[in-house]
């Protein structure tokens, strides 16, 4: 990534950037002068969309979580798929996603927790707006009558719950059992048939 | 607790006494002479019982994980109450036994945290006997018709899986959380409704 000064100096260039130089440095050392050196710019130009280095990482931190957030927005939204398809579809696509940034960069990722530790807003965010997916998902479902839930809001926190050891990061070392596919597969037909009408 | 040589000396007083010097000085400073000096017999008397420090420190850690099995066998061969109920009250049991050895004794609990991982193998077959006792339920459930379960040791594991948020040491932290019984109970209740036949 050589720097290029002469591109117009975004947020989102600055974020990219930031997150080469955390995997680069790791969590600790990483700080905003090594951010504007490896754009080329001073670190001025850093701080004035970012105002401090934790406003950087809270930024960091939010963008690499609104990642998987986007990608299950997709299944959330679509509609024409049965409700309970779009709910198994949707928590096979989370625990991908984050088996995939374990396993593939385990640098960054240890990195990010690091980071998410720091910045439990974001995370609390992070949570709520899954939970909320899911809600919309069983929402539509009882609506349609392919699912049932008395307390929507409950049973989509439930659902999340009894899914955690294939998304909370605390699990990420057995992520790569032999076994966990299995695992995953009985978890999500249990709670997909506890949500049936 | 007075030294009292003239007891015969026992592998139960000899583990019992184990606890508390763990509870006193802590997982990493108590010793085998320790143990000895708070019975009031040589180290010598000690060792005729565990032949290693580590023998003794497995053999208090099967102990403790013993209590919790013991109670949960009685919940397990109640053959009189319908599976269903069984399983609810097997899984509220485990909860309540790990929230109180988490909550009740917060010194001895971390003290045991660090000795479960170093005894991997204990902790293992303590799992295997949970998830042995859950097939036992659900197996019953099955034959009586108030469960459905194809692969009945699966099930059983599923269901130990997606309740792992209230029985797991990992999310100790979160066991004193006000929302904890709500989410326990949406939880119990998904598991079981994706039980039914």
């Amino acid at each position: 990534m050589p720097p290029a000064a002469a591109e117009p100096l975004t947020p989102e260039r600055i974020l990219e950037t930031t997150e080469e130089v955390l995997r680069r440095y790791g969590p600790t050392k990483a700080t905003v002068v090594d951010v504007a050196r490896a754009l080329g710019v001073s670190h001025g130009s850093v701080y004035r969309h970012f105002p401090s280095k934790a406003a950087l990482r809270e930024a960091v931190t939010e963008r690499w979580l609104a990642r998987t957030e986007v990608r299950l927005r997709e299944i959330t939204a679509a509609g024409d798929r049965p409700a309970p398809d779009r709910l198994e579809a949707w928590l096979e696509a989370l625990f991908d996603a984050k088996r995939h940034k374990a396993g593939d960069d385990p640098e960054l990722f240890a990195t990010y927790t690091v980071l998410l530790a720091e910045n439990s807003g974001v995370v609390e965010t992070h949570l709520a707006e899954l939970v909320a997916q899911l809600g919309e998902i069983i929402d539509e479902g009882v609506s349609e009558g392919s699912l049932a839930a008395t307390d929507v809001p409950a049973a989509a926190r439930a659902v999340f719950d009894a899914t955690g050891r294939f998304h909370d990061p605390q699990y990420a070392a057995e992520w790569q059992s032999p076994t966990i596919g299995a695992e995953f597969a009985a978890v999500t037909a249990l709670v997909v048939r506890g949500l049936r009408p």
